[in-house]
């Protein structure tokens, strides 16, 4: 199972955001579509053994952290409107500090990054980190950042984990998921 | 300069259709809408050496191709909406078969696949060719369809030409940009 973490430092944590502005009144929600996308979606397909989790840190109630569990998700569709709707519903949802399923393989609870590194062994993915393909083994789970770089007390989180880069460009971080998981996929057994 | 081409089988080529709902009555505008960013967008920044040139085939006066130039896009941002709306825009234009300006860097003009062609030596992204890591050189123009397999006759034109391949699994195209890029970073002098 690989997992990718995304903080959304300005996404809402409620529902009271407009799919028509994903990118404004919802504070960058597009970036997080687009990672949730990015960590799915197979051509005709979904990766079942990908989870997405979002940080939200920009609303009343923050920080909530919505997961997208590639294992059973239904009702996702590519465009970025489609995991914003699912999104959106799940923040309507009541919740506590454990997780709440909202629709098929869609959760959500309160908490944020502290929370999200007590479940996961991560690495952070970082444009100064090591070479990826260069790793004898890859990670099971990798924390990015949306457009916005890590704040001073995230980069206190993370000071001790191991970085990893996906190449010398700064890339916007699903594509950066992307780039990992072609990685992860050309490490199977069976290709070439 | 890289150029990445992509097929658009439904796309509309008019201006009749809501930015609501590109994946329906535009037929599928949020793949190509994608594909743009996935070709332009840096951290930050623009790819100011690659074209994303997208063939729709979808509506009347079919087929159209609408070209992104990196080089000198204006008012593009990452979300869906954002490349819709200057795709719309663009598709509003009259055209003949030269390009129009519709937008700084965005540009309009009758005619589809076998006129690119005409314009690149193109190579086709498919699962089944050749490892791109592999090639010694890359090539500078890559064909991709949508969500769609080429069609019979859009085989018979690209039946020659040389066929690379991203990885094992089946990538929607915007992904498969994204992986291209990342190899073509990765070749450029100074990458560790």
């Amino acid at each position: 199972m690989t997992c990718f973490i995304v903080i959304g430092h300005l996404a809402r944590t409620d529902e009271e955001w407009s799919l028509n502005d994903m990118p404004g009144s919802a504070g960058r929600m597009d970036v997080l579509s687009r990672c949730v996308n990015a960590s799915l979606f197979l051509s005709h397909d979904l990766r079942r053994d990908v989870d997405c989790c979002l940080a939200l840190y920009g609303g009343p109630d923050a920080p909530k952290t919505v997961k997208f569990s590639g294992r059973n998700v239904r009702y996702l569709n590519p465009d970025e409107r489609s995991a914003g709707a699912l999104l959106k519903k799940a923040l309507g949802l009541c919740c506590g500090t454990t997780y709440r399923e909202s629709t098929p393989g869609v959760f959500v609870r309160k908490g944020g990054l502290p929370e999200l590194l007590r479940d996961h062994a991560c690495v952070v993915l970082d444009v100064a980190g090591s070479d990826i393909r260069c790793a004898d083994v890859l990670p099971d789970a990798y924390l990015l950042s949306d457009h916005l770089n890590f704040t001073e007390e995230e980069r206190e989180f993370i000071r001790d984990l191991p970085k990893y880069s996906v190449g010398p460009q700064a890339l916007h971080a699903d594509h950066t998921i992307t780039v990992v998981l072609n990685e992860i996929d050309r490490r199977r057994p069976g290709w070439r």
